[in-house]
């Protein structure tokens, strides 16, 4: 896919509606992801209400996108659809369980990345909210999901105004590893690290930080071991209301 | 992507190999999928030694496509290198928790999937399997994965030897949400099941394992409520021994 090596995330949109039409058959493509079982255990909430929006904004840490972009959609591990089909059909379904939900989860993923590619292709633009696994729970609460949906991905779409570079990854042999997993040596690390590290933006980063490596800006102020201990046990306890875990 | 239209599972391969060259470019192409503040939390263990293989085959129960394909890609979550990338950089990480875990797997499922829409572009066939967290300890330790780096997706790839029919799936409706969630009435239910439960292959599957429903056919054969839960414990066993769950 050409378009990928282009690929970047877009935080600006212009005026211009993504139709329904569009999406649907964007989604529709989408669904032939691979999938566990071919049960599909995802579903998608297309949001574009204003309020809906901006009630959402906060557990997106105000991110200005999820406001401004057209259409907001949020990618569920869903094993509610599947427990209600068995549940009319005679059966009796036993997906409450941690495996359960990283199984619902993965196919959300694919079935969203999938859609992530679609969108490149036809020149949309969009972000990946990391921050849906933040706080789940509001969101849970804002998008009315029962029991078994679990939100686990968030991507803000539209017609791109903006034209950002593209980011600059890791060489290959960083993540690469041939035949059985390699440990990483500090002389590794020195040599995968050395492009990015000397980059004039994230120089930039550690200076208005005031560290002494990029690295302490990742524990220190992005993701800190604090935030992340906090978070864990957030998204732990919204997988037990929502019936994941015990 | 006009190849995801007739995309479908490849389990049966030819001789042919997949070059490292290519494999590489594919990799690096793949690399440009959104990841979590740029940090690609994310390993991919290439294995194409017959002695690997025959030993990873059963934790995929056996399938033989893990020793027929000429490559097992097995796709790790991996908080490890940016770990030691922190702890060779004066900064103190915090990356051992539930939070990271998912951060990591979800960048790691992003990454093969986009890995996954290039090899059907390519004209290559693959096989996700599901497979590698029902027994990840098996994989972690002949794979040789250390602390903070969990197989979370195993592809198997090669250049196709069948041409297998492509799957059904549910109508759009079934997965799309407008707003917020609807949750799933029994009217419901017969409408987005009922060209699924009608295929002759299905019916086959029914009546070959003694049910009277379909969906009995997943909840008392394929994934059994107790197979979950023995295999949720054994994931979570696997996830304190690489250090992401207290």
């Amino acid at each position: 896919m050409n378009s990928l090596d282009t690929r970047r995330s877009i935080r600006k949109y212009s005026k211009r509606d993504v139709s329904d039409d569009m999406l649907q058959r964007m989604l529709a493509s989408a669904e032939h992801t691979q999938t566990m079982g071919n049960l599909q255990l995802y579903s998608v909430v297309v949001t574009r209400s204003e309020e809906l929006k901006r009630r959402m904004a906060p557990a997106h840490f105000n991110q200005p996108m999820v406001t401004e972009a057209p259409v907001v959609l949020t990618f569920c591990a869903d094993f509610r659809r599947t427990t209600v089909w068995a549940e009319n059909r005679k059966a009796t379904p036993g997906y409450d369980n941690f495996l359960s939900f990283i199984n619902a989860a993965t196919d959300a993923l694919l079935f969203c990345q999938t859609f992530c590619n679609i969108a490149d292709e036809q020149g949309l633009g969009y972000c990946f909210l990391g921050t849906t696994i933040y706080d789940p729970q509001a969101i849970i609460d804002i998008l009315k999901l029962p029991q078994l949906v679990m939100p686990v991905a968030t991507i803000t779409l539209g017609w791109p105004d903006e034209n950002p570079p593209v980011s600059d990854r890791l060489p290959l042999k960083a993540i690469l590893h041939k035949e059985t997993f390699h440990d990483y040596t500090p002389e590794d690390i020195d040599e995968y690290y050395k492009e990015k590290e000397s980059l004039p933006d994230n120089r930039h980063f550690v200076e208005i930080n005031n560290k002494e490596t990029l690295a302490q800006v990742f524990t220190d102020c992005r993701y800190t071991k604090h935030d992340n201990e906090v978070m864990s046990a957030g998204m732990m306890e919204a997988l037990r209301r929502q019936g994941f875990l015990k």
